[in-house]
């Protein structure tokens, strides 16, 4: 048995920030990642392995490396077991370790869901492993007319991808709300999507549900809730995630209303020497501290650093998720954070809205001029910002994180207004056309008549 | 005499977004706008007509079209005089108009130095007016050796601007410190901008100045106190600017200790029924509310959005200049908010920097990848976050914002650790690898050891 100061489950994004924050905070402390695939693909860039990257192993975070420079002892292995009283924890290898504080961030597991034909050849959910991705790749590169199910964020950016890696294919997305990406933009947001979808010829299909998968030994078509049949040699399955909770549970910790492994704003679990992070905790919304679904890396990140910091010293407090996303379809970026229209209303905010549209050069003969649209959501009474969205030009990429620091801070309309912005001719909209500014100019100007 | 409820002077930056505002607040007021030239240049946008954009007439803020869309009448005309007593302006031909309210945004005069030679022919100030621009524009095509005094901003931007329309010219940068742009940047930081200058055949000549220029008619020679004689057939003064206050001093307005026309919070002067804004009025620092010399199209209609919005109700008040720049040099971004180390250290603060730099991209295979340096300063008893800095790639044109949105918030370091910033492989960095967040961690494991 080896013996360490502080044991982290995982080697992907929450792991890695984990481990490292702990070596920051604790440089006297020893230190072991156990992570349970050999290398380790940046999650976000999944989908754009199949056409702008083009090989998996161009996709990997560099997680053994990073260990090395922060000291960081790392094994490749899976742990089956925790033992909570001896403060244990048995591999897939039978190796155990003993730990201090424990850090679970071992992450999500995807929803395969329980139709007819889920087993078929060539039906792909998406697996956080580089060597699974190499041979789906490989089967991509084959196959001409594909399915993905689900028009989320890694559906849309995996139709994308696939249609630039293989023009003359087929690609169908079959989205079960009204639009794709509905979960985080408001429905003209998204209609803008689809029509930069329609434009690359991706059949985007919405109100739709799978109902099954047919083939002999690999998949032929997928048969819809409606009748439709879509004729398929591949389907990818981008229907999201659910918390990798099976060893915690088993380990007796509670599990949380969001279905992950329950913590505190300390990100500790039941067990006070385990702490748990990124997408196999639960969360909890940043907005009425009720669980949230989110699971993004960048919420992972926060709560590695949280949980890192904390070991053996608790000094910092999570105040929960906000959900800030950007994406880039059809060559536009496409970025929120906090709540939408629908969700604000929903959770019974009172909301005013203001929107502003501008270019983000001036004068606009500027090289790259492009469009870009800020919509800013308050809650009217406290003219509290509550959410944004953002289309247009890729430094939208940037601007939707003055949003989410906005609302990290419970920044008021009046306050945004008052931001003396810093523009460039050549990097942003004119002072004058400034769009966040104009959007909750234009908001405070409805709150205050 | 004709009667306004109210009447702006200006029609750049400030005039136009203060009368805009204005508007909005105030729907039922009527409201004039009295502006000196005929077509207002965007004034971040005048180096640029240079080589970028190469037309004055391309660079041009859409003054008229905004007025008209606001229903806000329009003058060209100068005031020549305020009747403060009945509330009149009179103008230079001869018309006189009848105001409640008056807001003073005319802006700033280049500084000339009085040094013998300045008055010869081709030695240019900048003067924000598309008509003397297109003549200067016209004379820089014949030139050969441009000599450029002062390497602010607008100093390094003519030059890389000239370079790039004439790039078998002479460009010469004389600055008085030791660094161009070192009231901006740290040295480090004005060294790569220096580095980004030589590769482009631009001369740099900084602890120097300029004692005389000579010539017959035209400019012939710079001559430098250090002796050095630099061979000149047009030289542009880039040396700053002051407050445009004759007019308000001769009514009897108190000028401020940054030589501006004093104004309290609410942007009103000696006088309550009037106002100013922008580079005419006198400012002070968001940090320390001393005396501040920025002058910024930012801060101009951040303080014309005050000004307008508390015409005939007092609603808004100024927390004071943060300075938040950028610029574009050698396509990278230089960006910077808040104070910098020395600027810091001289006001009595004491403080801890943290810095990280990482690519814009995940992961680096990604179109566009490029480094992007982050540094920011924090006050290390409170760990509230003073200033920050910028280089690389053009996203930095909005993460200074995100840096400037936290200093307005007056965020520490613990806050911006904990911020879940929204990521991209197309349009950011990583979240692990996030270069604000991380660059807080960095600051902030120092402060905690």
């Amino acid at each position: 048995m080896k013996e360490y100061d502080v044991i982290v489950i995982g080697g992907s994004a929450a792991g890695v920030t984990a481990a490292i924050t702990a070596r920051k905070y604790y440089p006297n402390k020893s230190i072991l990642m156990i992570k349970n695939v050999k290398s380790v693909p940046i999650p976000c860039g999944i989908p754009y392995i199949f056409g702008t990257v083009g090989d998996p192993m161009k996709n990997l975070l560099p997680t053994d490396t990073m260990m090395v420079s922060n000291k960081v002892d790392v094994v490749q292995d899976e742990v089956i077991k925790i033992n909570r009283d001896f403060k244990l924890v048995m591999t897939k290898t039978n190796e155990s370790y003993s730990y201090q504080k424990l850090v679970l961030a071992n992450g999500s597991v995807p929803i395969i869901p329980s139709i007819s034909g889920i087993q078929l050849q060539n039906v792909f959910p998406i697996v956080k492993d580089a060597e699974y991705l190499q041979m789906m790749l490989e089967a991509t590169k084959r196959a001409n007319d594909f399915v993905i199910v689900g028009g989320g964020f890694i559906g849309v950016e995996m139709a994308e991808e696939l249609k630039k890696m293989r023009p003359e294919a087929r690609v169908s997305v079959v989205e079960m709300q009204s639009h794709c990406l509905q979960l985080v933009y408001d429905s003209d947001f998204c209609a803008i999507a689809e029509k930069a979808l329609a434009e690359q010829q991706i059949n985007l299909m919405t109100n739709e549900t799978v109902s099954a998968i047919t083939g002999h030994d690999h998949v032929e078509k997928v048969l819809l809730a409606s009748g439709k049949e879509i004729p398929a040699d591949c389907v990818i399955l981008g229907i999201g995630c659910v918390s990798n909770t099976a060893l915690a549970h088993e380990a007796g910790l509670k599990i949380g209303p969001a279905k992950g492994i329950l913590v505190n704003r300390h990100m500790q679990t039941a067990d006070a020497n385990i702490f748990a992070c990124g997408d196999c905790a639960d969360k909890v919304s940043f907005f009425d501290q009720k669980p949230s679904g989110l699971k993004l890396a960048s919420i992972a990140t926060q709560e590695a650093r949280i949980a890192g910091a904390n070991l053996f010293n608790l000094r910092r407090i999570n105040s929960g998720a906000i959900g800030i996303f950007s994406t880039f379809i059809g060559k536009k970026t496409f970025a929120a954070a906090g709540l939408t229209e629908r969700e604000a209303q929903g959770r019974g905010y009172q909301i005013v809205m203001g929107e502003a549209e501008a270019i983000n050069r001036h004068p606009g003969g500027m090289p790259g001029a492009e469009g870009l649209k800020v919509r800013l959501i308050f809650e009217a009474g406290s003219k509290i910002l509550l959410g944004g969205q953002i289309y247009g030009a890729a430094s939208g990429g940037e601007l939707i994180n003055v949003v989410g620091a906005l609302i990290s801070q419970k920044t008021t309309a009046e306050d945004i207004v008052l931001f003396q912005a810093g523009t460039h001719p050549a990097l942003t909209a004119s002072p004058v056309a400034y769009q966040l500014v104009n959007a909750a100019e234009n908001a405070l100007v409805k709150m205050t008549f």
